[in-house]
């Protein structure tokens, strides 16, 4: 990476380097939503640099940067929204950047709102960690069979509820519904007590295909606008009752959490990693060329009630055993099409050792390993009141391309 | 029913009579998408009769009538939505309405294209036909336990594509995509063998719920605005490999076909029945009073390229195991919210006899017993450029409350 030296003080262990600039939605009191990207603890209020007519050269209109989501200013393609970035890279790397002369333009992160970025159409989750796969088959079916047959062979996906899902802060109820206790034959009614959290990335869309037509695996990541963090949060008890044969239903709609900040694919280039060997060999429509995984550090924290937060997780995007230019291959094959704000979650990225598994299902391999967090308070899945925090980032301190975090506290159930 | 006489002449057999009026969204030539009402052979364009005043006293802005979908109208809310149409009906059953002196705004249908009526913003499909699922857990599980142990206790759900539900006429692409062959280890990649229809109607949500509340049973009809006929398309040979254990993916979501008129719940009320006895008993939250199902006459069809048709299936929405409100209560209980234009979809709707099955996976028992149609050819799927038409209705002729159709002709694979 060519080194650039940003204007704007940057913390030493900031995400959001000169190297990142990821965009987001914020607001100020009740100022208007509006586009803005992320620089150390600032945002660069776009809205306010398009006012003055710095992205002129590239003839987009104002009001692309004035609006409540992303989509519009992801329609305009890659070749555009690429130039912004690069633009506005070039104008905080340059010392005499006029921008330094409007320093009301840098609003503190910490005195704005964030929100959800995207108006999310469909939302589709894989199950794409080989090591999140074997552990729910071991569990659940058969230890020494604990992959179906067509995991290896495809992509394996659902799809999931676009309308609950919500942005970093906003706080989860522990959903009611209906389960099976085990041993009995009637079904109750009550507070799930298996809620869990999925440490999942999703991609945004950011090109559409026409339905009927798919999106050849060399080509989708031209369709790949950036990433986020997810949390597939999961009611284990629910799901259990009700996913046969038709696949997960309650036990997820009732909330996923997402990051603000959309860190584009471009920005993650140098942190492109080859992923796991593929056998058997997947069919041609599914084979690749080159690194198609990325490394990104993942960590998911519990804070109790008391404020003392314990880490719980330490796993890493590049373990996904099917990368995100697969997935949408895959998806699109039958001809099913795809529009721009579109989520495709990862599903639960587990790594192989115990510590880097992606949720509290695996972590207390089921319930029946309680861990013990720092408060010496112990979980097999999550309490009312604990706080989910999920974080990522690539890169070494000064470099970092981060996602900042996904944060949410859960609530007890509305009877 | 009290007696109308419409001043508009209506064919013996219309499914839009007076007493249906259901709304859609038109366009004639290049002018702009906007509202109407289907009345006979006609629409009224709700559009041209906003601009003359009509609804002034309603206070509704003249651009509601104007727009490319119904979910802006559809958000007023059912006590302003229910009075345009008692509004049009007396209009349309006044000898003396002024509104005859405007023949313009009665527009030819078959002058007209109609379009997906909503903005779909999730799509969910239920599993809600006792015979249906009988009969396929006969075929694939046990035929002495045909039914899963949670079916009698919950509607069974699971999320589709919002982004490839198209309107009527819209042809759809036979899809590509991954099978098992029988016997074989190693799968290929084809054309679907085994494209199905499945005949199912689908209810519009009318009205949001805030993420974390649930919209009890005794409430939900008022989330329901209307429904209409949905063709849930599906490649079995794609599902069978794929769906094991997250449910349907791309074996669905290629595409789903809907009918143009979305036909208001108050309409329909007048065909109110009594649902099968529910046993055993299900819990509290599921509990209903009084007639909750709606006599409605479905048929399918094939029409071969040589355009002989043949009707395949007759059933009646009457026969569901679960109602709409039973459906949507489900679906809330959680917490999950649901938007205006939402879709939910039945699941197939097969009745006792093998005649009202409403699938070919059904009619042709898994493929073993093909279908000899009135050309004299055979089907255990669909073929190439075969054209499936649903149609549905309640009522007798003059008196007739109906969908219309959805039809879509099957095109060759995209190889």
């Amino acid at each position: 990476m060519e080194e650039k030296h940003c204007w704007v003080p940057l913390p030493d262990h900031t995400h959001f380097s000169i190297y990142n600039l990821p965009f987001g939605i914020f607001s100020v009191g009740n100022n208007p939503k509006r586009l803005g990207i992320a620089i150390g603890d600032k945002i660069l209020d776009l809205a306010g640099v398009a006012s003055l007519g710095y992205f002129k050269t590239l003839q987009i209109p104002d009001e692309i940067f004035l609006q409540d989501t992303l989509n519009q200013f992801i329609g305009l393609g890659k070749k555009q929204t690429n130039q912004v970035r690069i633009m506005v890279q070039k104008w905080l790397s340059d010392q005499e950047s006029q921008l330094r002369n409007y320093p009301h333009l840098l609003v503190d992160q910490s005195e704005a709102t964030l929100h959800l970025p995207l108006e999310i159409g469909d939302y589709t989750d894989f199950y794409s960690s080989l090591e999140h796969a074997t552990n729910v088959g071991k569990m659940f079916r058969d230890p020494d069979n604990a992959l179906l047959p067509n995991w290896k062979h495809l992509p394996v996906g659902y799809h999931g509820r676009s309308s609950s899902i919500v942005v970093s802060g906003i706080p989860i109820h522990r959903p009611m519904g209906q389960v099976m206790p085990v041993g009995s034959s009637q079904p109750v009614f009550k507070a799930s007590e298996r809620l869990d959290f999925e440490l999942e990335m999703a991609f945004v869309v950011g090109k559409e295909n026409r339905l009927g037509q798919s999106i050849p695996l060399d080509q989708a990541e031209e369709y790949i606008f950036g990433m986020l963090l997810f949390n597939d949060w999961s009611a284990r008890d629910i799901q259990k009752w009700e996913y046969v044969p038709l696949g997960p239903f309650l036990g997820k709609n009732f909330a996923s959490s997402v990051s603000p900040w959309v860190v584009t694919l471009e920005s993650l280039e140098p942190f492109r990693v080859n992923g796991p060997a593929q056998d058997p060999p997947v069919l041609p429509y599914l084979q690749y060329q080159g690194p198609r995984n990325f490394d990104i550090n993942l960590e998911v924290s519990i804070t109790t009630s008391d404020g003392i937060e314990s880490a719980v997780c330490q796993s890493n995007f590049k373990h996904m055993y099917w990368n995100m230019a697969q997935q949408l291959a895959h998806h699109t094959v039958n001809g099913c099409n795809v529009r721009i704000g579109d989520l495709m979650a990862s599903g639960t990225i587990s790594g192989p050792d115990p510590g880097s598994y992606g949720s509290m299902l695996e972590l207390s391999w089921g319930g029946t390993r309680p861990i013990t967090l720092t408060d010496g308070t112990q979980r097999t899945f999550i309490d009312d009141y604990d706080l989910v925090t999920m974080t990522g980032f690539s890169g070494k301190p000064g470099y970092q391309v981060g996602f900042g975090k996904v944060h949410s506290r859960v609530l007890p159930a509305v009877q």
